[in-house]
Parts: structure tokens; C-alpha cells; sequence
């Protein structure tokens, strides 16, 4: 028996409304509308704009017929992925055993080339409780063109599809509810559900307590951190620079940091200059040199650098120049940027100026996420202690730590979380409702407790500047700020500047104390 | 309740000898001699060398009297040093309450300064199943100059230790053993013991099966490499260049590789040539790509550059060269190398051309640890793919595991084979052994059946050469490539290549069913 085989046969409690479909049915609560720009949204989504939260009720249970619905993962890995496709084909079964479900492979691709496989019972049961996205594989491909739009209806009325569920980020389930829209313009009787995955936490409102994924990934993040920080303690002989992956939000940081009390976490929402960051890295490690701890560890947001304020006018301002040169030296660019963006590119390590300089993004903008950001602050730090002529000792390694925090097994808390997911998108299709994303809420409870609800897309949306261009999208939830995980770090994080209150979480455990296995994340238990 | 305090309360199994502490005895075996070099070991190590085997026997069982015993973290973290303290203390008390276990703070250095702690019960029982070496720290100051070791002596002789426990790698190992004779040779009776540690695996030979933390090093970066599997298997999308800690031998690779099942792991031990393993690299990322694979998973050991043999041939001619010059461009080094080396030269990429001629270690020599080997070889494979004209997709992550696995909560293997080890040293040191390692056999056993043994350290000794000198050492344990373990590696690896047969072992459990919480390593069962 190896774990594997031993997550196999794990069985997720579901909330107690879900354990009975038979009787279940939907209430209809207050009719929405969204976040901003309700009047052009409502234009644009002539028929599913304004559609009422639902909730779990006593009146109308769904309809027991057979149904066809396919799936699709969208975007990067989020652990308990396969747990929302075993979710819906179990509460699809439980409904009427004729149902079919069928996977899209590859992605949103997968729908557009109508590249498909039929899920059965067998195969299933080999990725209960499993990490990855390998069922049916994952892409990036959006739905985007009308000709796009086109082969996707053409792929739902070909395969006669009850229902369609997307399981993606805040992007996949904006693309959710466009495409929920165009299929009752198109006449289709196909039901859009969206699922909410992301490992960045960055999809989430007032309802919507948790992406899946976030749980696993935090926990494994925070098992190495812990790891690293007891490994600094032991050695004290080295500073840890660990970056974390999550491209927008800091949720990632946060949460690790409160799981693991580091020395420093920086919060890209708390949008610091460069100079300060650099200034407060500098200033903790040479206090902590005067008491003798020549070690540390300091956790970084992979996005940290687009919420510098300073470095966001050099990144506009250079893509600008760049959309008129072929290529640039850092020489060149010291000479024609001007003002405040020649100021913050004089002050960047050479290195980072050439990353800058060198990487285009497909738009033939500077790629951020080229940028090593953890390396940047490095030798920003190492230039701040020499210019203080630091004389103690100050040695450090980086860390980027991020695809191993993506497909691992998931937690019971996302295996749980998942498969409830899942029955609530076949229910919300078996019901007609479209344009809807699968929720769950109340999560800090246990499973039983969690109240089932659906959230129209709609009413998360607004309308943003993407290249250049107003789009209609899910508004993308930041760390607040005044959030109570964020004040509970910020009320700590100076003690944990030099005291070292290290914690090691330790690696997740599947079996044991409840306690221990099922605990969810500290965001979503103290907001 | 969390996993820390769980921990705390969790009880390793004993061996049966180590059961009955009052009954214990040791029986002597044959007497030693050495690995090579008996004559020369001989006249350094008068006193102690060609000392017996001893194992658990039943005439004299060890006195029951109090004992004053020193301990020591020496060199790298290792999980489950802790529990060989408590182990030392359990044994130590139930031997006579009275006895005192003191600690040497940071490393050896702790000896030659007496800086000391002693160590108490409700201190100890909050390390118990805990990782890290920060309960005493460590270091790697080594006992080496006739000062230090008159200093070692002084701190023996004024804390009248009875024994004095050095946990350590070879070299510690090695140290215990000149320890152990140099206080014999001035009339002190402190008894000298060596603990077994080394993540890297290296210090084992026919009757050591293995060195402490070993065994939660690889669980850690297996855990990390089997996510990162599965996600590459989901995302279809990049090549992982994973390089995993071990300075010398690969055995961590070797036990990683048989856990995960890679597209590939080179083990250094093979000795091929740069060009060779580039060639090998190209062929796989080829032929996966005629497959529709452009993924894959590629394991590196830290050390395989100097296994390399026209790598090795390169730095001792750039060692040569340096002495004589302050600095050497690329351009100059060229010119100057010749034939064999010139070439190996010449092959290399700029960047790694430089950071050869950049770096220097203590003693001037080309700092072989700074070079990225997996970068390395990412620019090898990048320069071969285009000289083959290679027209499809290539993108690749690099990665290195190391800090992430030195210092997690042990293995339930590491916390039950620790804190035994714990037991033998104390008994080594009751029955009057000196210049012993402690130690235990028939590890993949459950550990009731685990074998109770004393090894002379000057056994596993002989003559080499470091820093041009002879010196006697422990003999580092390379990968066997005639043992079972890397020949089962050998018959899988080419089907590993194309049929990503990967295998995701999960985070380390606790708590569950024994046959996935009490597994020893792979190399530890098939040898």
C-alpha cells in the first residue's frame, strides 16, 4: 500500500445538504448586479446579468434525468482539480445512472477542436483524492475570437451537452460567463457552470471564501519554509530570500508567513518603494547582526514587483520606448528615459536592468515575470550594506517555490472542498441555471456545516484596461489591507523581525488528528 | 493541537536489546583491521586501532552508575538529531537518574571554547520527533590544529566527561577517531563515540546500512519532485532541471530517482563525459518531442561535476594556473589550457567559463560548489538541440532541493533509528568502548528487530590525499554500481525515459497505516 493507493479510497464528507440529491433544490435569493459598470454589463449580457444568488432550499427538488455534461480544466494546476470532476460525475450518477460526462482535453482547446474523452467509473476511481490535472490535461488557450465562440457552440450542440463546467481562475470563469451568454443567444440549451480554482487565492469575494488549490499549495509552501526556517536557526549561518509563486495578489505570502512567522514577508498590496523595502531589509539585518543572528528568512510574492510604485511608471514607460526600438542598451535607456523613470532605472543592479531590457512578452512588452525579483532585492540589500559598510557577516541563497506546490495530493480540506464543488455545478445544471460559479461557503466549519450556494458570474464583474483595451472581467481580490489575516501579520511581524518565532508546520498529513488534518487556511479561518 | 506537539508525544520503537537497559551487554567479535593502509593506521592509532566488532550479548551486562557524557552537532543539518540527544539522555537516566548530558554549543568550536549547556528533561522533551540541530546549533570548525586538540582535551579533563558523543559525517567520524586516541594517549578517560549523520549517504559501509537523515532528505525531495512530475504531466509544457543536494556521491539522486522514476537521473558515479550525458539529454528531448512530449523531469546530483573526467582533468590544471595568476579572463584561460583541458575549455558556456575563473575556495582553488551544474547543462543541451536544427517546443525550469530536507520533522525511520543510536552511544560509553561508532543493522526490519553493534571507526579508514596531503580518513561510500539498488535503477531507467512512469510518494505521513508512515528508503530494502 502506498499513499496513492491509500488516498484512493478516501471518502470527502459532503455538506449536508448535498447528501441527499434526491431531495435537493435551489431558492432563488435577491436578484444581483455587479461589482461596477452594471449598465454596460447588463448590455452585454443581455440574459444573464441580474440573475439571483441561489441557495440551497426545501421547494423544488432538481430534476432526477439523465445528463450530459462536459468539463474542462483551465490555466495552471490547483490540487483537488480531479475532485471536482469526480464530484460531478458522482452526483451525476447519483442522479440518474445513464448520465455521461465528458472530459475536454488539453484546455479550452479541447472544446474549440472538440478533442474529447468519455469519463467513466474506472479510470475515476484512480484519481480520487489525486493531485494534478493529467485526467484530461490543461491549457491556456482562452475563447476569445467569434470564430472561437463559433466552434465552441458548434462542440456543445454536436455532443448535445447539458452542461458545460469550466474549472479555472478569475479569466476562465469571466470566459464562463461569456460564453453561458452567447449559448442562450445562440438558441444552445447548454448551462455554462464556472468552479473557482486558483492557487494564487486571488478569486474571491464576499461569498466566495476560497479558491481550490490554495489550501494544498500554502501548506506545501509553508513545509519548506518551516523546514528552511529551522534549517537558518540550526546553521545561523544564512539569509533565505524564498520567492513564492502568485502572479497578482500576495494571498500566497501572507497566509505562509502566518503559517511560518518569518523574519519579514513582504506584501506587494502594501505597495512599498523599492528604496523603502530596501531600507527595511537592510536595517533587519543589521540589527539582527548586533545580536549575533547573521540569518533569516524573508519571503517574497512573485508580484511584488508590479506593485512597486516607482518600478510600474519605469515598466510603462519603457514599453513605450521599446514599441519604437528594435533593442536597447542600459546605457541607451539611462539617456532617453526621463525623470523619476531614468531615477528608479539608475538605482536597478545592471543585471536587472538587462532583464528588463532583454525579455519581451508576446505583446512586445518587458516581461515582468522575467524579472528575479528575489535576486533584485538581493543585491539591492547587498549594495545598501556596503554602502553603510556593514562589517559582519551576510551570506544568503534564493528560493522560488511554486510548481511543487501545484499538483501535489490534495489536502483533505481541497479534497473535501472539490468534491462538493463538483456536485454543486451538476446540480446548478440540473436545475437549468447558467452563468452561474459552483460555491461554497462557511468553510472554517466542518464540511457538514457548509452552505451551498450560487454565485452569477456576473455580479463579480467590471470593466478593466487589458492591452490597451476596456474588457468586461472578475475583478481580481487583493490582500485587504484591513482584512483581519492582514492586521493579525502586521500586529506580529515585528516581533518576528528579530525574535525568531519560527513555526514549522510540517508536512500535510492525511491521517491522525483532525485537528491536524482537516485545519484550513489561517486567511480563511481569521477572515 | 498541532503537528509540533503531536510529535512531541510520539514513541519510538526500541530495538529488543535496547529494551532492558539492566540486562545489557556487549559481546566482542573478531578483531578489525582497516580498509587499506593497516600499518601506517596502525602507528597513528596506537591505542585504538584493530579494536573487535561488538554486538548485543549476554554476560556482562554495562554498569549502572552515573555518567557525565558530552554532546555534538558537527557539520550540515540532518533530521533526527534531536531524538539522538534524547535518546543518549533516556539511556543515560535509566542507567542512573544522576547522570548529566551537556551539550557543546555551535559545533566543535563548543569543545575547543567550552561553551556548554546542560541538558534537562522538560527542555529535551520539546525536541523529542522534532527536526533541526538548534536545540545545541552546529558547526563545521574542525578539531585539526594540536592546539585544538589540547583545547579539546582541557574541556574533557575539566568537565570530567565520562564520554563524549560527536554527531557527524565522515569527517567528524574521523575526528572522533584521532579524538578518541589523543585522549587515551594523554591518560584522559573520556570515551570518544561517533553518530552516523549525513543526509548525502555517503558514510555507510557493509555493516553501517545507512547515516542518519538520510531518509527524510530523500522523503522531502521526493514529495517536491513528484508534484512537480505530476505537474509537468498536466501542463504538457516545460522541462524540469532538478539538482538535489549531496556533494559527493549521488546517492540521494539514486534513492530520488527510484521514488519519482524520472525521465532521467544522472548519477555521477557513471562518469560520463559532459558530452556524453548532453548527447544523452538531446537524444530524450528529441525523441519525446516526435512523442508529443515536450516535457520531462531531469535529476541532477550537486556533485556530478566533478565526477565528470575532463571536468576534473580542467580544474586541477585551472588550480594550477591560479596559483600563480590574481585573476584569468576567459580569453587568457583559452590561450594558456592546453590539449585535453583547452578543449573541455572551449566546450563549456561563457557563463560557466566565468564562474570557473570567478570563484575561489579557502585555499585558492576553483570553487567547484559555485558552478550551476544544472544551468550548466540546460546551455548545453539549449547549444545541441540547435546544432541539430531541433524545430520544436523547449522551455525549461530549473530547480535545486537541498536546505528544504536537512531540517523537517523526521521520518518516523530517522526519529526510531536516532534515538536508538542515541542508546548505543550511551552504552558504548557505560562499557568503557572508545573510538566506536554507534550503530544498528537490519534496518529494513521492524526495529524490534534491529541489531545492536559497535564499529571501530579506524575500520573504515585509509589513506588519502586532501590539500595534497595524506591523511588517514573515513573512506566516503560512493554509489555501488554493482549494487541491487542502482542496478534496478539501470533496468527501469530506459523505460522511464519515454513512458513517464511517474510516481508521486506524497508528503511524509506520521500517522496511519505503517506500511506508508515506517517505510525505510528503497536503497536501504533492495541492498
Amino acid at each position: 500500500m502506498n499513499l496513492a493507493e491509500e488516498r484512493q479510497k478516501y471518502q470527502p464528507q459532503l455538506p449536508k445538504a448535498l447528501q441527499n440529491l434526491a431531495s435537493f433544490s435551489f431558492e432563488k435569493g435577491e436578484a444581483t448586479s455587479s461589482l461596477k459598470d452594471p449598465k454596460k454589463l447588463k448590455e452585454l449580457f443581455k440574459h444573464t446579468f441580474g440573475q439571483p444568488y441561489l441557495k440551497s432550499g426545501t421547494k423544488h427538488p432538481v430534476d432526477k434525468c439523465a445528463l450530459k455534461i462536459g468539463v474542462v480544466f483551465s490555466g495552471g494546476q490547483a490540487s483537488g482539480g480531479h475532485n471536482v470532476i469526480i464530484g460531478l460525475f458522482d452526483a451525476l450518477t447519483k442522479l440518474d445512472p445513464q448520465s455521461e460526462l465528458i472530459g475536454f482535453l488539453g484546455g479550452p482547446s479541447g472544446i474549440i477542436d472538440c478533442k474529447t474523452k468519455i469519463l467513466k467509473k474506472e479510470e475515476l476511481d484512480s484519481f480520487r483524492n489525486q493531485g494534478g490535472f493529467d485526467l484530461i490535461g490543461s491549457g491556456r488557450t482562452k475563447i476569445e475570437t467569434d470564430e472561437q465562440f463559433e466552434n465552441a457552440l458548434e462542440t456543445a450542440k454536436k455532443l448535445q451537452l447539458d452542461g458545460l463546467v469550466i474549472i479555472g481562475g478569475d479569466d476562465s470563469n469571466t470566459n464562463a460567463a461569456l460564453l453561458a451568454e452567447h449559448f442562450i443567444e445562440k438558441g444552445c440549451q447548454t448551462k455554462v457552470i464556472g468552479v473557482p480554482k486558483t492557487i494564487d487565492g486571488d478569486l474571491k469575494s464576499d461569498l466566495i471564501e476560497t479558491s481550490f488549490g490554495f489550501d494544498t499549495a500554502t501548506k506545501t509552501y509553508s513545509e519548506m519554509i518551516g523546514n528552511i526556517e529551522r534549517d537558518a536557526l540550526s546553521a545561523k549561518k544564512y539569509y533565505h530570500f524564498i520567492k513564492l509563486m502568485g502572479r497578482s495578489a500576495s494571498h500566497i505570502a501572507l497566509e505562509c508567513a502566518l503559517q511560518t512567522h518569518p523574519n519579514c514577508a513582504l506584501i506587494g498590496e502594501e505597495k512599498q518603494t523599492l528604496e523603502t523595502i530596501t531600507t527595511e531589509l537592510t536595517d533587519l539585518i543589521i540589527k539582527r547582526a548586533e545580536m549575533k543572528k547573521n540569518y533569516g528568512v524573508i519571503l517574497i510574492p512573485e508580484g511584488l514587483i508590479e506593485f512597486i510604485p516607482e518600478m510600474k511608471t519605469l515598466i510603462q514607460e519603457l514599453n513605450a520606448l521599446l514599441a519604437h526600438k528594435e533593442s536597447m542598451t542600459p546605457d541607451e535607456a539611462t539617456k532617453t528615459l526621463k525623470d523619476e523613470a531614468q531615477k528608479t532605472f539608475t538605482y536597478l543592479p545592471q543585471k536587472i536592468q538587462e532583464q528588463l531590457l532583454l525579455g519581451r512578452d508576446p505583446h512586445g512588452n518587458v516581461s515582468v515575470s522575467q524579472i528575479n525579483t528575489e535576486e533584485l532585492l538581493l543585491i539591492k540589500v547587498k549594495e545598501e550594506l556596503k554602502k553603510r559598510d556593514f562589517q559582519g557577516k551576510f551570506f544568503a541563497v534564493t528560493h522560488f517555490f511554486g510548481y511543487e506546490g501545484r499538483a501535489g495530493f490534495p489536502s483533505n480540506f481541497d479534497a473535501t472542498y472539490c468534491y462538493a464543488l463538483g456536485h454543486v455545478a451538476t446540480l446548478l445544471i440540473a436545475a437549468g441555471f447558467t452563468g452561474y460559479m459552483s460555491c461554497l461557503r462557511h468553510l472554517k466549519e466542518s464540511p457538514d456545516k457548509w452552505e451551498v450556494l450560487g454565485i452569477p458570474i456576473t455580479s463579480l464583474m467590471n470593466y478593466e484596461t487589458r492591452k490597451g483595451k476596456e474588457v468586461p472581467v472578475i475583478k481580481k481580490a487583493l490582500v485587504d489591507l484591513d482584512s483581519k489575516s492582514f492586521q493579525s501579520f502586521k500586529n506580529h511581524r515585528d516581533s518576528w523581525k528579530f525574535e525568531d518565532d519560527y513555526c514549522s508546520p510540517g508536512p500535510v498529513q492525511f491521517a491522525g488528528d483532525p485537528e491536524i488534518t482537516d485545519q484550513p487556511t489561517l486567511t480563511l479561518i481569521l477572515d
